[in-house]
């Protein structure tokens, strides 16, 4: 039996029924078995494609990316997944738009859909905005396809907002689960989801709060540490601990990085910004006090560099589990004498990792590719069973 | 019959044999007939999409869109109506390529289209130059095809020029008819184009211009309704007057909005600028008298604003036919007390009429899908009927 | 049998072996076989589009494109020949990816190409620059796919490197092929590639020094011509020595573009950049000295100016044999009178040149789609049988 086939029969015992036409906003959303069914997903499309299966299931349709910050691998990996299924992306450049013209977010969201699948938004520079955009987005477009003015309803994305990062933490943990080879063998570890120093500023807080939020689920010892004042979101927050509660595992906040690397299984050293630094920028950009936010921008730089012992250096590797800790970055990293002079990994740390890192982000495309199939197919179990039947090559004549 | 054959019958009854490998830049270019199959052949795609099935024609093939002005229901509607037929769009934009070099619009022309089906472009800033520059284009393919540099003659898909906007005013006529129940309920129906106050500058002429030159051809009372000094073309004028005189209607100019709207069946409250101004900017762009262009604006700017009255309100809207006509609007509208403080429109006139205004946007993808479908099929009638019969879904497995 | 089945059985007769799964960076790292099959494909693929017949043997897949520098006809070429094979191109934008961010080009290499089968690019601003990019891009990604990282090596095709710019010349040398009848014709033909004056500064060197190494391969006798100072790059002089020599043509320099016009078949002028002074400048902008550049910049154009008589002018041609010699130029052209004062081509000797010229260009497509083809295809004499015994048109109901 192929291995998509077995795939197909897991998808089969999983409980998926309120995944069609739904959308992906944060892990906590989702059932078990709903984030099981898209890992699962993502496990035979990858497995199709690599025995030179077709999984185009869509003959024409638009992805709409939205990109409200800088993107490389995201972009891109929203773009592959699109493809592998037959969407062609368009990107909404709000530049190229005539958006500032007056244009509201219901108007938009319906202007660019009639005939979009799929809708990826990435809005995560503003705390208390991203979700928000995202939640409008996603209404309008359900008005919309109810009042009869979107003959389908576009599936949501979240390529990341100000809460959740949930295609780059699905995708960790995809990679956590294949290098510890299974679900089973994630119970009892140890994770340390630190902050660590970086020159830059204002880096988003979706990414540790999605670990946070995700990782307790899995029966892991999850241990957030920051300094003093790094604080994630509350609600997040509590996200995780009710997690690590139902499910065997635990949920504690240290502000000392070596205590959260002491015996860790996994360590996940990466730069944020203080919530609270977070909500206060909010309303500034909101006011337009251009002063008030260099003023910001130069306290939260002069507080950060009080951390810059905060960084994965090889010391701080030698304290995990056998000193052989499973690193983990969402990347781009900065790295020490590479990137930047001083900033949250060792260059020799960060190069040793580097096929894993690369594995880690290879699990996005397929991610996201299983989110939209399973959104989008409403026997995705036969699906599959038919892609893995069908003789059609995704390259022709390749041999 | 599925809605499709009963369509495609309806197609073979028109004279269209001089739709195939021609251009599509004017309304009044084009016969009844000519008009007439692209309502029906954009009925019919839609249709087919509808129902799961597949209109791609193109197995490959470029759509290249040309956006000399910001954009995004045309810019998505072009890209949907590409996809639909299975080409993809490649985005010629200016600033990234090497135009500025001193290349001729000739020579681009012919160096974008050597895998190009399609041509969409958007050229509405200039009076006097948006239709020139797609003509010179449009010349240059023509002879590259003649002269064996191009294996195909892309075909053009005006989405907007200086003079006329041909995919909005079809999309806004599709909805008319749509919405009155046929084309044969519209005789004698009174159609109010008028303008209205936005606080921002030198709107394009192009929508008053095609609702003029296209509604009148209806045999219906088109009423252009405008403050002294905002005249449209006059070239256009005349095409409106010869339209209504053949078909049985009237096209009437009067300097009240009230006027306009009293008892009207259908309004349309656009904002545009004098088209004498229009072209003395025109005038002062090529002479790049900086200075010039900055007063003129300050003059429109300051002349508009005696008109604030010209605005869509709750007030206006009760002298209309049972104080309920269709209104209409290309989108995006100036909307008082929402996107500006005084605007073309009431907030609760246009929230009213959301729904409606949405579905108008949403015929333009199938609009600028059948101008291309009719350039470049030889025989749609049998096409449609073929793509009706085919088992080939759009999304696999959706059901 | 259709020419496409002719070619194939021609393609049959190379050694070709080495071509699949490998990059293009320079015509001198193929085989004389190599590069016949690459004009073989072009030439095919070219036969079954024009007989309307599909040629994608791609179901799903990305092109990548990395431009570092505008293009125009490159972009569109690169676009035309992946949609022709199935990928849909998926563009690097550097502005909006977080490569600013500190990523290294090792990290973007294997982070844009989970799923991409292709990468181009052009980079071929900096002396000593553009090839050592597209090394380190490619040596990642070919470590990514042994490392496990990526299912699939993309392949390159050079899009124009400081040393090379292969897509170019090769469409250059189809066309000279072409216009003279066949390989066999060339033997014994005069090649003017000569410096042209142009008011523009700093254009690469990869044109001339692509076409010195590739014509000298097929017995001509190429004249390399510029004013002193205006040297290419040695190495590559040393390749167009050594395969004039292999080839029974000849290299030579001269100092005088009447000699080098002088009796001349084929004419290329073309302005370029003094080597020496772009490796100059490469090392200006390397340690960020922006005074050093504009005074390089000044001193450049000043001596350029010296050298206004360097134009193909009607007089210049009336040397070459019959006056009648192939006027070549890989566009846009600085126009005497049309897109500058003086430049590199009297507007009467360009005009009457255009469709050749055109024809030229439009073989590029085809180039690069075969240089894919090649790579990707296990055997592509069968794959190209198949194609063309297939019944997929390209446009469904073209008649």
């Amino acid at each position: 039996m192929s291995k998509t086939k077995e795939l197909a029969e897991k998808l089969s015992t999983l409980e998926i029924g309120n995944m069609y036409e739904n959308d992906f906003y944060w892990t906590w959303d989702k059932t078990d078995d709903e984030l099981s069914a898209i890992f699962t997903v993502a496990d035979a499309l990858r497995d199709l494609r690599e025995r030179n299966k077709s999984t185009k299931i869509f003959d024409s349709g638009l992805g709409i990316s939205i990109f409200r910050d800088n993107s490389t691998r995201t972009r891109f990996s929203f773009a592959s997944a699109c493809n592998l299924l037959g969407l062609e992306v368009q990107d909404l450049d709000e530049k190229k738009s005539q958006i500032a013209h007056g244009e509201t977010v219901r108007e938009t969201a319906n202007m660019v859909s009639f005939m979009a699948d799929v809708i990826g938004i990435r809005d995560d520079m503003f705390i208390g905005e991203g979700h928000k955009y995202q939640k409008t987005f996603m209404d309008a477009v359900t008005e919309g396809n109810e009042h009869g003015v979107l003959e389908q309803k576009p599936t949501l994305v979240n390529l990341q907002c100000d809460v959740d990062h949930p295609t780059q933490c699905m995708a960790d943990m995809a990679h956590v689960i294949n290098y510890f080879g299974g679900v089973e063998n994630l119970k009892g570890k140890k994770v340390a989801m630190t902050w660590a120093y970086s020159p830059s500023y204002g880096k988003p807080l979706s990414v540790p709060q999605g670990v946070a939020a995700l990782f307790t689920r899995f029966g892991m010892d999850v241990v957030l540490a920051h300094p003093e004042g790094y604080d994630i979101m509350p609600e997040v927050e509590e996200v995780a601990k009710k997690n690590a509660e139902a499910n065997g595992g635990s949920f504690t906040k240290v502000n000392s990085m070596e205590e959260a690397f002491k015996d860790a299984d996994i360590v996940y050293p990466k730069s944020w910004a203080p919530f609270k630094a977070m909500e206060k920028r909010t309303e500034l950009y909101r006011k337009g006090d251009k002063e008030g936010i260099d003023k910001l921008e130069q306290e939260l730089l002069e507080n950060n560099a009080k951390f810059k012992d905060w960084t994965c250096s090889e010391e701080m590797m030698s304290l995990t589990k056998d000193g052989k800790a499973l690193y983990l970055h969402c990347l781009p990293a900065d790295i020490t004498g590479l990137s930047c002079e001083e900033g949250e990994v060792d260059n020799s740390v960060f190069d040793r990792y580097i096929d894993p890192l690369y594995k880690q982000a290879s699990y996005k495309p397929y991610v996201i590719a299983a989110m939209i199939f399973l959104a989008k197919v409403k026997d995705p179990v036969s699906a599959l069973k038919a892609l893995d039947e069908a003789d059609e090559p995704r390259l022709s004549f390749k041999k």
